[in-house]
């Protein structure tokens, strides 16, 4: 059969992303998305390597191999595409598409960083920590609650203490909140002691998700010094299904922002890895925000050349995330905590003043970019609805 | 054929500790220690579970199945075992025993974050945050980068900035240095949304090991604002090859030091989990510091349950680190920037004034415990060799 894609989508022959996907009684295995379609590669391409509940057998095979996959999934959905590798994307269930290695998370965004600065550290002398125009700065984050786009967040509980309050209280979160980010993901990895240049990123990078890192800001207020988040940031990360292969951003490639100092020669890129992609974020149907992620300040592949350049190894299936994408425009900041400004100045939604997540809210990011056939792409969705703690009443 | 157990053994029948092992030409399969022979699993009791290359799939198999499998194995080593299960430790290769799932590290010891609080932060108004006496504070690490005792630990590179340097400079660490600490491994994991409560940690803890968290201080200090340690950590966590299981910890129990101010009811303790357990490091074969466990202020059963308190899932193979070891006695501090005051009051090593760590130290970590029978019980140990940075003369 041939497959038909719709006027004007964003799962044209130019995109192609990949994900895991079950067809009614049948096992997760990897699917590639064209339009309102899934085509299955282990029947298409008759390879078991496509069979197994994540990509992460596909991405070990390296760089030439994924080039040679998509040369190969591009003709054969140019043509004639056998029907019983075809699925219509509404009959499907969407997994995980990888099996989490290591998560990191980043803080690449100026405009983010100078408003928590702002907002966590108002007597600071500077909203930005010295170190922050020298280095990318990262953190380890809990690579078992990363799930995908559609699962429910329960509200977390944990230890809360405003600053006029004398001692700390446990109970359900009251400020929680979205960052909305661009995940990438480490395909083939690199030995111990190795390290990634900035010029060796797409042969190790496979390819890019949204991230929804879900923010308990009072927890996190409350236990981040001085180690770093931990139970704020712990109970889930979402993630869009399909992963948008780095050989289709090609189009989407720009400059970073002018970095000012220069960084040291590690950071440094003999090629642009900024990328102009457009993120929209959606609360209760609502759009509140349009974050850029040509804005953020460090690449992707600065941040992957940082966290390997200590001769940490890089994994198959490591997730790293960019931290949240804000522009300098209010209408452009990626977490809640920064658009109503801490609660202050809350946005409308659907008519009502809103701050923090009610529980029931649902948020859902996507995003696109230009694609190589000048028509857009598109990340898909990652979606996720509030549901209450299961500690009621606290 | 009967195993001999030496004189004064450390690996006596309340032992029993699981490790990965090989003999040369077979695969890496689990094993117990028992004097200085290691039983194969896999061959005495004839289950497959035990011919994996990690603990894992016996871990999963839950408490009840732990608690069984220890007292088939008592009994078997109590009599006559299978010539061909049993080799002498001297020829095997020891392996990592757990397929790391999410690594956590703690900071649970009050002297060493004071000492730490004092040496970091001397402008602060306190040693410890105003967090610390409520919460265990944690933070993840790289899971990728666990390594098993024997593997050598190459320099690592980064950014450092000392304060009184105008930018940061690249290159090998300057200020290499150890923390000797105790692991927990998670056995059984827990689902989204439940928690392990303090009563619950012997259903999910399988047992401990013995970690080094290597720790990069330049970097560290220059990185670590505001998310927390990161590159300055991530090349390297070593841990000891032999699980000692929880209920060979029974002997060693005790109370946590008092907590004062009490803690939040969902980190108090029906039963108490401080361990008696006595850690020594050795510096190029001279010992230098015996840190004692007992001392520590929160206990792992209060660190479990506060990394799942928000809902967090834990799963099979996670491992959570106590943080450094430290006693109130100078010489009972386990880092080497405590013992030497930030390298301002040198530890004699061999006739030499020594602080932070030089191309080709050797660094051995062991530790014992009070054991069922009255005997004491051994971790083995956990060592590593400092190698020279790949980048010379920086």
């Amino acid at each position: 059969m041939r497959i038909e894609i719709p006027e004007g989508s964003l799962f044209g022959l130019a995109n192609l992303p990949y994900g895991v996907f079950s067809a009614p009684g049948t096992p997760p295995r990897a699917g590639v998305r064209l339009g309102d379609s899934v085509v299955d590669l282990a029947r298409a391409l008759d390879d078991e390597v496509f069979a197994q509940p994540s990509l992460n057998p596909f991405m070990a095979q390296g760089y030439e191999r994924w080039a040679q996959v998509r040369r190969q999934v591009t003709d054969l959905v140019s043509g004639e595409v056998p029907g019983e590798a075809v699925h219509a994307i509404d009959a499907v269930t969407l997994h995980l598409p990888v099996e989490v290695a290591d998560y990191v998370d980043f803080y690449a965004s100026e405009h983010h960083a100078a408003n928590l600065g702002r907002l966590f550290r108002p007597d600071a002398p500077q909203p930005l920590t010295p170190n922050w125009k020298h280095l990318p700065i990262g953190y380890h984050g809990r690579a078992g609650t990363v799930v995908v786009s559609g699962t429910d967040i329960v509200r977390p509980c944990g230890q809360r203490k405003a600053p006029d309050e004398p001692a700390p209280t446990f109970g359900a979160c009251r400020r929680l909140d979205i960052e909305a980010e661009l995940g990438f993901i480490v395909g083939a990895g690199s030995r111990l002691g190795a390290g990634v240049s900035t010029s060796d990123f797409r042969h190790h990078v496979f390819g890019a998700v949204l991230v929804n890192d879900w923010s308990a800001r009072d927890i996190q207020a409350w236990e981040y010094v001085p180690l770093g988040p931990f139970l704020g940031k712990s109970f889930a990360t979402s993630i869009s299904p399909w992963v948008v292969p780095l050989a289709a951003l090609e189009a989407a490639r720009v400059p970073t922002p002018v970095q000012d100092p220069a960084p040291l020669p590690y950071l440094r890129e003999s090629e642009p890895w900024g990328l102009d992609i457009d993120l929209a974020v959606s609360w209760n149907g609502q759009e509140v925000t349009r974050p850029p992620y040509r804005e953020m300040y460090w690449s992707p592949a600065q941040m992957l050349a940082h966290m390997t350049v200590n001769g940490a190894t890089s994994r198959t299936g490591d997730l790293y995330a960019s931290g949240t994408i804000s522009g300098p425009a209010k209408d452009q900041r990626g977490a809640f905590i920064e658009l109503t400004w801490g609660g202050q100045d809350p946005v409308e939604v659907n008519g009502e003043p809103r701050s923090f997540l009610l529980d029931g809210d649902e948020v859902v990011i996507t995003a696109t970019a230009p694609a190589a056939d000048r028509t857009r792409l598109g990340f898909g969705e990652v979606r996720g609805r509030v549901r209450p703690s299961a500690h009621e009443g606290e």
